[in-house]
């Protein structure tokens, strides 16, 4: 089985590695980081850098395609790029196509969410019906065999989702054990109605941007 | 504030870039990947490569140290090798000193765990008093400045459990709000106790070795 993760500069990182740590450890697993050229692709931040060990071009085909989110997304967005040539030409021969946070954006653009429900990261919301799809605020969203998740860290859920589908209940809760997930975060602090207004403002402000959809999307 | 995340061949990837992920974002922080030579660093899938951008060498201080764990760990250990000299010239600089999973017995190979309680991935938990250290079930373990969590995903919560620490209780939930970290796994199988003896036994299995603790050490 072939897992294939797009990826693109500006990507961010936990949106590519969440679902790479979960879906890597699936039985007779090839996993491949795939972006336009070979080499260093950079994060958001400037300071990761994730290899690609195949290009778009060189990978036709996959079980599971991954396609992370991010700052970068935005620029990934044109009809006739060559991110959205990718997924058009893997999603045909994909058994699952999923994306994490704002790269839902991407499947969208690609022309696969129309008429679908879907998810992306909170502040990217309002971008997805551009592309015919219904924002449902769910973690984790499936149609079909399309499953797109909220944002960055979420990929991690949506990933065990999957795991479980694909290898049964028991695999799937054998990599959580084995990747020891048993979230125990400090704060009650993950979404906006938990947060409140006042920590959604500050994330504004910690963006250094007007909205965090700004950046998000 | 400059973080640095010391990383070498074999090690979990999720373990270096849960906490990257959440620490990076803090005010005027400056990141740095570090490994023994500039370039790419493999992680233990083989599948998945980051870019080390600053050598040992060339890294004298840090703000925040991270030691991820991983498979590779147990070739960190030796009380000469570049890994372990590099841990110990660098948490006299530092303000906090942390660890993922079996990064924990790379700082204790440095001497840094002497008479400290301390935690890691549970498969690897018997490993922790050879260096006089008594590991506790907790998932994240603070003594003085030093931080251990436990396997894998933990290094998520112990980020922002730092993040709030360092910068305050509203930055840290910020930043939980910006990565969306509101954990929904779709089983509770996290740990020893949650997840039961079966499923304890297939990781075994899945990992292909006698026992987890082969590989998690």
């Amino acid at each position: 089985m072939r897992l294939a993760i797009g990826i693109y500069p500006g990507f961010t990182a936990l949106d590519a590695v969440g679902p790479y740590e979960v879906l890597s450890r699936l039985p007779d697993t090839e996993t491949v980081f795939v972006a336009e050229e070979r080499g260093e692709v950079r994060s958001d931040t400037g300071a990761l850098a994730l290899t690609a060990d195949a290009t778009f071009d060189e990978i036709d085909a996959a079980d599971i395609l991954v396609m992370p989110g991010g700052p970068g997304a935005r620029r990934q967005l044109e009809p006739l790029g060559p991110t959205v040539r990718w997924i058009q030409k893997i999603h045909p021969t994909t058994t699952w196509t999923t994306s994490v946070c704002t790269g839902s954006l991407v499947l969208g653009a690609a022309g696969l969410l129309e008429g679908l429900e879907a998810t992306t990261h909170w502040g990217a919301a309002e971008a997805l019906p551009a592309f015919g799809a219904r924002y449902t605020g769910t973690r984790v969203v499936r149609q079909g065999k399309i499953v797109t998740s909220a944002g960055v860290s979420s990929g991690i859920d949506m990933a065990l989702t999957l795991a479980g589908w694909i290898a049964g209940d028991g695999y799937a809760q054998a990599i959580q054990l084995l990747t020891e997930y048993d979230p125990q975060p400090p704060y009650d602090a993950g979404s906006v109605e938990k947060a409140g207004p006042e920590i959604v403002r500050s994330v504004a402000h910690l963006l250094g941007r007007t909205t965090a959809a700004d950046d998000a999307a």
